[in-house]
């Protein structure tokens, strides 16, 4: 065996606990502050970043909320469906336009949902109450001041601070931009991820296998994740899996807001992640307790932060659940992922044992959890995955028809 | 009063009850059948449309899936820690390559997670359990054949039925896909949905309001909720309220999967948009018993479904969520959204009388839930909305205290 074969297998050292982990994380994450303009109609989802405070009166005008005439409210005072007033119909006020006239006692002006309100007229009486007769319309129903009708400013009034930076954006917070007239938003800017995999087994789609290749999996799987928990990944491809390599990727760390880097993280054979990053930058953990996923390194160079995430694609996307969901949200300014969780019985008795906390995928067939039973290299044991139960430490099975509780993945 | 300016007021007819609009809805829609290739990085949420067949064993090779040394496992019987078993290192084998070499009786290759296993060997056996001096290695535990090895196959044998069309993809899934070379993925293409809002009163963002003008709200409020459900909006935009513009544009109603169009349809002063219906299509029901948003209509043109909605901000959000999402994700082929409901208590008494069933939208404040209180036109009373709670036809209060049940609207 030549020197450069040797290879240094040294054992993980303490591992750290899921919990430890995370808040390690999230003391070095920050949120971002960059912010960008886009167009409102592609905001959903977005954070905003600025103060949105109504220009002018939304509705502009006072306006009908219902259809049927403009009056004077005193001027219904008393009337019934056997004791209906009659008043004087002067017009018509369809929306979008401006009545030229004014209500004047004993006059009404037919209107539509929506019309502004006639000058003189201070209620509207729905049509369900009314009767028309040519020029006369009988009022069958009495109506208080303002009723059936919203006032200037009604939604919002002129002035009113209506957002604050930091709210994420909705179909319904779109609906009040638009109404403010506006056409674009100032929003946070996505958080770049960038994402590479690395091990010289690792082949791009696109081209034929070689012997002991396999097709990159992790930078799909990863930037799926990434581009749906409020990031941009940036997909650096394959670095090749020599110090040299991974030390001009990691050169341009500055460049992106995280890294997050699949294969090579192991304790194994060839390292080298941890090797540069122990050189170029600080490694915070390396290490965790918890399965699949072990491999996990959490650090930093130049600031950025870094993920050096296991080479087998399911412990890398289990782990982009657990680790970098949490951490690419924050920096995103988006709130915790709200996971969904159900209560099932197993529908089998199930056995895995580890000292590690433990995340088993299951699929839910007739109202029962069922282990999606594969290797911790498979990525089909994610594929068909409905969701998946956490074994705590010290626990290594859960019995049939013992009830788990089932956080949902795909909800 | 001049003819053209003659307004029939006719109030609706009976209303239509929530789950029976819901159940006509669904009778007139049909998924979508056309298909299209699009890249796996971008098919997270979208329907899968072919059936994937693995063309090729995943791993493709038997390989290590642990650290450490391939071994014969009759080699290690009996081996432990006071009595190990030393085997004879024939070489390394890193991830990427395949060993020129044969594994013989009493010989063991190091070998790192996700190499080929070596000809001969038949079990790996874990680093943390050898000890290596020079080219001798110490085996401290006995293994079982196949033992810390996947063999090829293992994740997907070739010929395994892995995914079949109707699967909604996930971050799994394309990790599936891309274990199997795949560069794109056929998908059921999203259905497109043209939206237009009409009214005179209706102005576009970028232009000074007139008096009697507001900004258009729906398309955009439309368009989110749409693009987040499956679809494609297609912006029309403003269409003048005429018979002659409405039927111009819905000339081309076949051109695009389902229509929605705001404004127009309550059944006031110019409802023209349910006169040329009548006229060119077929109405399923105008008016429901829910509130807001009474003035909804359903229908086809062409055999393409048409939704009119009420002109007003609040009642055509909430319709939305009610009425067009679910014909939305059905067209496009995915499950029915999965509203999250908690139980709150009522933050003060509230009273809201109506002959309908209502959506009442609420915000959470330390774990109470308090009225939006906002009239029906009012968007705001969206913006600031974290759900709604439904209150049933005939319930018109809720006490202070009392648990109500909130829907989620942004989870």
């Amino acid at each position: 065996m030549g020197a450069e074969q040797k290879m240094t297998m040294k054992p993980f050292g303490e591992l750290m606990p899921r919990l430890q982990a995370l808040e390690i994380i999230d003391n070095h994450i920050k949120p971002i502050k960059g912010t960008k303009k886009i167009p409102i109609g592609e905001s959903n989802g977005r954070v905003i970043a600025e103060n949105v405070v109504a220009g002018f009166d939304v509705p502009p005008f006072p306006r009908a909320s219902m259809d049927g005439y403009a009056v004077k409210a005193k001027d219904t005072t008393g009337a019934t469906e056997k004791k209906p007033i009659a008043l004087k119909l002067i017009g018509i006020q369809h929306t979008g336009g401006v009545f030229d006239g004014t209500v004047n006692d004993g006059e009404c002006l037919e209107i539509a949902t929506g019309a502004p309100m006639p000058d003189g007229a201070d209620a509207v009486v729905m049509v369900e109450y009314t009767n028309k007769d040519g020029e006369e319309v009988s009022i069958e129903g009495q109506v208080a001041p303002l009723r059936n009708m919203a006032e200037a400013g009604a939604d919002m009034t002129k002035g009113t601070h209506v957002l604050s930076p930091g709210k994420t954006i909705t179909p319904g917070v779109i609906g009040a931009l638009a109404a403010l007239g506006y056409i674009e938003v100032e929003v946070y800017r996505k958080p770049r991820v960038a994402i590479y995999s690395s091990g010289p087994e690792i082949a791009p789609q696109g081209q034929a296998l070689k012997p002991g290749q396999i097709y990159d999996i992790n930078s799909y799987t990863l930037a799926t994740v990434i581009e749906a928990n409020g990031g941009v990944a940036v997909v650096i491809g394959i670095v090749e899996d020599t110090v040299e390599s991974i030390k001009e990727s990691l050169g341009s760390a500055s460049e992106h807001d995280l890294w997050v880097v699949s294969g090579g993280s192991s304790v194994g054979t060839k390292d080298l992640f941890s090797e540069v990053m122990e050189e170029m930058g600080t490694i915070y953990f390396h290490g965790v307790k918890t399965k699949p996923g072990k491999p996990t390194l959490f650090g930093e160079v130049d600031g950025t932060p870094m993920f050096g995430m296991p080479g087998y694609p399911t412990s890398c996307l289990n782990n982009s659940y657990v680790y970098l969901m949490p951490a690419l949200r924050k920096m995103a300014r988006l709130a915790p992922k709200h996971w969904v969780k159900v209560k099932l019985p197993m529908g089998h008795e199930m056995v895995s044992k580890s000292d590690r906390e433990q995340f088993i995928t299951v699929r839910i067939e007739d109202g029962k959890a069922y282990r999606v039973y594969k290797q911790s290299g498979d990525i089909t044991s994610m594929t068909h995955a409905d969701g998946f139960i956490i074994l705590p430490i010290g626990t290594n099975k859960a019995d049939e028809g013992e009830e788990v509780e089932v956080t949902l993945l795909h909800i």
